[in-house]
């Protein structure tokens, strides 16, 4: 249907299409705390408040059958809904799943995507609620939605850095996208090479962050312990560099990230090697990690300072001082992102 | 990927389907009050009750672009998922709306399809509060969680019919299935005879049923001011046999619902004739209606015995009595539901 005087989406973006679709929505209802523009949306039923977030999964954009077993698909479809309710620092609480299959698949592989969304009910301590269930023409589509509860003036949004807060980042960045890389290489040997057979041998870490991600419950709870609430907070599913604009860009501020400071795991690197990829591009662009983007008050640095699932890697400045990437070499570049584009499979 | 060995989705059916994955789900937490198997799902999230249901619309299986204007498409995905809130007695407050497009779309056809969104937030007062964008490889898929708020005591399930109720339907059934064959129609001519206009002129009312149907917020604000509250309740989505069906199964009881009893439309009656399809099985079977079926103690008989919205068609008999239907001649058959057939869009 596209026509020349027509606008493609490829001019504005995601991003960019979000904000035009949902420019001047207004607000109705008291029980809407904060609405679109943030990992979820934030309501209150009452005494507690809920965050909803919701997320879709298609297949030949976000998975590939070819090597994304069934089980671990719904696993991850599960993780990162939950993530984003995570990353609003509240504990997710219920789901709900529609999906659409085309005529290639059979009960046995349901049930296989079913045992994924399942396991990751249990270990994640949610409730399966409901959802919708469909026949596809095409491919396989998977929509689900995550409610979780959080407590009043403790739920953290994107719009809420304030200049000298530090920024951290936890576990480590990149590892998704060298396991995607991977993968998409051996697929590529195997079709093109006649009983070629994938080798994936040594490689568990980066495509167990690819195939199976978890959500960082336990940073929530121990943000929760040492006492941490902080002052912002964004769960990285497109890479650091978008992450850290998006918090710059709701928060009004700007950032200085050094590169020595940004965690990357060796096995990343020796992938990242292999490919003759520059490991600190897949760490600020690769995405897909789930690992958590969070500001906290400079007073709270000796709390978080020795916790070793998180890394501080800067702080905020003002917007003025724009968004400062530091090299190892010490110079300063600005912190840019890649767009809606196939790197990022998000 | 279907083998010999494998089990196929159609043994099952789409509610085989969903029990059968749903299987086994335990609920752990004390905020889910009633999951999986029913319109929608009932939360407690403090003083109020939360609840929450989700529709998949999938291009070629929910809709065709070829005859539905993206605008009334919005509406409708909107109006779709309202109509499960209103069947649990309930308010809806907000939506999220992910869609996943395909290339062939520029902006100007998804700021088309956000005005019909749009227009029903307003209509039907509830806020836009998130979602999710994505590029589709295929067509386009509209995934859409509505979230709404119920009183204690006072949601409606579809398990809580007792003996001797009166089952009631609200406006007329048939209307919207009708309007389809009409579209099914004018597009096969259109593509077999060069420069054919649809000749749609005079079928206004069941073309709107189809394209852009309205959720029965009023009937739900009526009930509230003449102070019933329904036994059970469910909105019609897939045919009234179907939904009845739901109702019986959950609530363990059986039904007896007379023809002549039954609302349709005389335009309905009309298109109807001119396919040569028995009106009654349109109303039966044709689904899309999204009216509601909800039964009412015999008390409140009084009560809407003169509301000329909502039809007595019937009563709530024992499970060992069957699911009945009268005919007009006076023969007593048994209720059947078709399956998921193409018969129902749905």
């Amino acid at each position: 249907m596209t026509d020349k005087k027509y606008k493609e989406i490829a001019e504005l973006g995601e991003f960019g299409l979000i904000d035009h679709l949902t420019e001047g929505i207004k607000l109705k209802h008291k029980s809407t705390i904060h609405g679109v523009g943030d990992d979820a949306a934030v309501l209150n039923y009452g005494n507690k408040m809920l965050v909803v977030t919701t997320d879709l999964l298609l297949e030949g954009i976000h998975f590939n059958l070819i090597y994304t077993p069934l089980k671990h698909l719904g696993y991850k479809a599960v993780v990162v809904n939950l993530s984003d309710v995570y990353s609003m620092n509240a504990i997710p609480k219920q789901i709900t799943v529609s999906i659409g299959v085309s005529g290639k698949f059979a009960v046995d592989h349901l049930d296989e995507l079913y045992e994924g969304i399942k396991l990751a009910c249990e270990v994640y301590n949610v409730d399966l609620v409901g959802g919708d269930t469909s026949s596809s023409l095409t491919g396989l589509v998977i929509s689900i939605t995550a409610l979780g509860e959080a407590t009043k003036n403790k739920f953290t949004l994107r719009s809420t850095a304030k200049k000298n807060d530090i920024i951290c980042v936890t576990g480590n960045l990149g590892a998704a996208y060298m396991g995607l890389q991977l993968l998409e290489r051996e697929k590529e040997v195997f079709k093109s090479t006649k009983g070629a057979q994938p080798n994936l041998e040594g490689y568990d870490y980066i495509l167990q962050r690819q195939l199976k991600p978890e959500a960082r419950k336990d940073i929530i709870e121990l943000l929760n312990d040492i006492n941490v609430i902080p002052t912002s907070m964004i769960d990285i599913s497109d890479g650091l560099s978008s992450e850290m604009l998006h918090i710059c860009k709701n928060s009004d501020v700007g950032c200085k990230i050094f590169q020595n400071k940004i965690p990357i795991d060796l096995n990343t690197e020796k992938m990242a090697r292999e490919f003759n990829i520059e490991p600190l591009i897949a760490a600020l662009n690769g995405g897909e990690d789930y690992e958590l983007l969070f500001t906290v008050n400079v007073t709270d640095f000796e709390k978080i300072k020795n916790q070793p699932l998180i890394h501080p890697i800067g702080h905020i400045i003002s917007k003025e001082n724009g968004t400062v990437f530091i090299t190892e070499s010490g110079h300063s570049i600005e912190l840019q992102a890649q767009g809606w584009n196939p790197l990022k499979k998000k």
